[in-house]
């Protein structure tokens, strides 16, 4: 059976199987490869416009937070003026101490526990929120604060467009939108290959873009997915 | 002082500086940065041309092999067609393991002590050899079997272009090439800043581009390096 897209088991166990012994991936790899394609999706969409540099990037707790750490600090790099919002910080590895290193080594603001943090949200000078809030292995209910967070993304994604990391926080991995209320991100970048969920994107609303170019294509085929036509040495492509 | 390149002395300096307990990189991810960009140089200065995709990469027993590693995965990623000669392999870190083991997963073939190394250099069917032998902390004299191996890319780099990673193998890192003998590289990727010895490439001779673009600002400034003109979030600059 040929799929275009991955359940979130079928994530899970890809994701596992390119970390381990065989594929021999690190996480601090994948995960460079992985914030990086994000990056330039947004570049590729939007470019730099001049009066619209500060991108909000909220991060979660797991690795699809990661993916935005990483995300942020290529993006400074391309011009942007990142602000992280990390409010459930990891400590599980060290390595997630060290990507918020990385970011205070170049400037950028990592904030935490802020209730304020909407107070960054500004419609004149923000080009867009970066949802790394949940990935593929996220499983309801939505604990707090994100819930509240994704609320208020929800009420401003007209004005300040959303960019999501993988899924969209929120929807179910494969179903999609839980509840009606959910969020509506204005690009959707998956990594690897597009999630089940990524289907109930409407074409007209959100652009799709695949990065995290990093498979061989016998593990693509190994899980149903189509050689993904990724031109020539780019790290992202458009659906 | 404001120097357009650095010294064995301050690259040493700034490798540090980058992974140490401030900045917070890991060798994983700047490796991965540099391979990538080695790789996206050879794709942007060829293309991918239908029967010339094989390249052949010879990685040294440091740091600089390490970026060989992953330079040949990416590569194949784009199409080509990569075969890895390593034959000093390091195992001081289980990261170099690791990054074989990639490759393997890749189905790209990892040579070790190969003494009919250059039966696999094929003038019709080889795009180019990546020079990933010695980087900026490389002192002479030149050891065994890397001399031989030099001598035997410099009487083929008419027809098999070499490109070189960071520093040309065998050069001084400060003065250039140590011997008349040298490999003149065709294509030279200087990794976060060209080295001292990159001036003494004919431009005529040889293209030079800058890859690795992964250090803020303020830390160019304070080695006295110009901010590099990337375009948007491309990985690579032709200088």
């Amino acid at each position: 059976m040929t799929t275009k897209a991955l359940t979130s088991a079928a994530a899970a166990a890809l994701d596992a199987e390119l970390m381990g012994t065989v594929a021999g991936y690190t996480l601090e790899q994948l995960m460079e490869l992985a914030g990086l394609s994000v990056a330039q999706a947004i570049y590729e969409h939007w470019g730099l416009p001049p009066q619209k540099k500060q991108v909000f990037v909220i991060a979660g707790p797991g690795n699809n937070g990661g993916d935005g750490l990483v995300c942020a600090r290529h993006l400074k790099l391309f011009g942007y003026e990142p602000i992280v919002f990390f409010p459930k910080r990891s400590s599980k590895t060290p390595f997630y101490t060290n990507l918020v290193k990385q970011l205070e080594f170049f400037n950028i603001p990592v904030l935490s526990n802020d209730n304020q943090w909407t107070r960054y949200l500004d419609h004149s000078s923000t080009l867009c929120v970066v949802d790394a809030i949940f990935g593929f292995s996220f499983r309801p209910p939505i604990r707090e604060p994100f819930g509240t967070i994704l609320s208020e993304l929800k009420t401003r994604q007209e004005t300040l467009p959303i960019v999501a990391v993988d899924v969209p926080s929120g929807w179910d991995v494969d179903s999609g939108p839980l509840q009606h209320d959910a969020i509506i991100p204005r690009v959707l970048v998956s990594l690897t290959a597009p999630k089940l969920c990524s289907a109930k994107c409407d074409p007209a609303a959100t652009t799709h873009y695949v990065g995290g170019r990093f498979i061989p294509q016998h593990l693509a085929a190994k899980y149903g997915l189509p050689a993904l036509q990724y031109t020539g040495c780019k790290q992202i492509l458009r659906l």
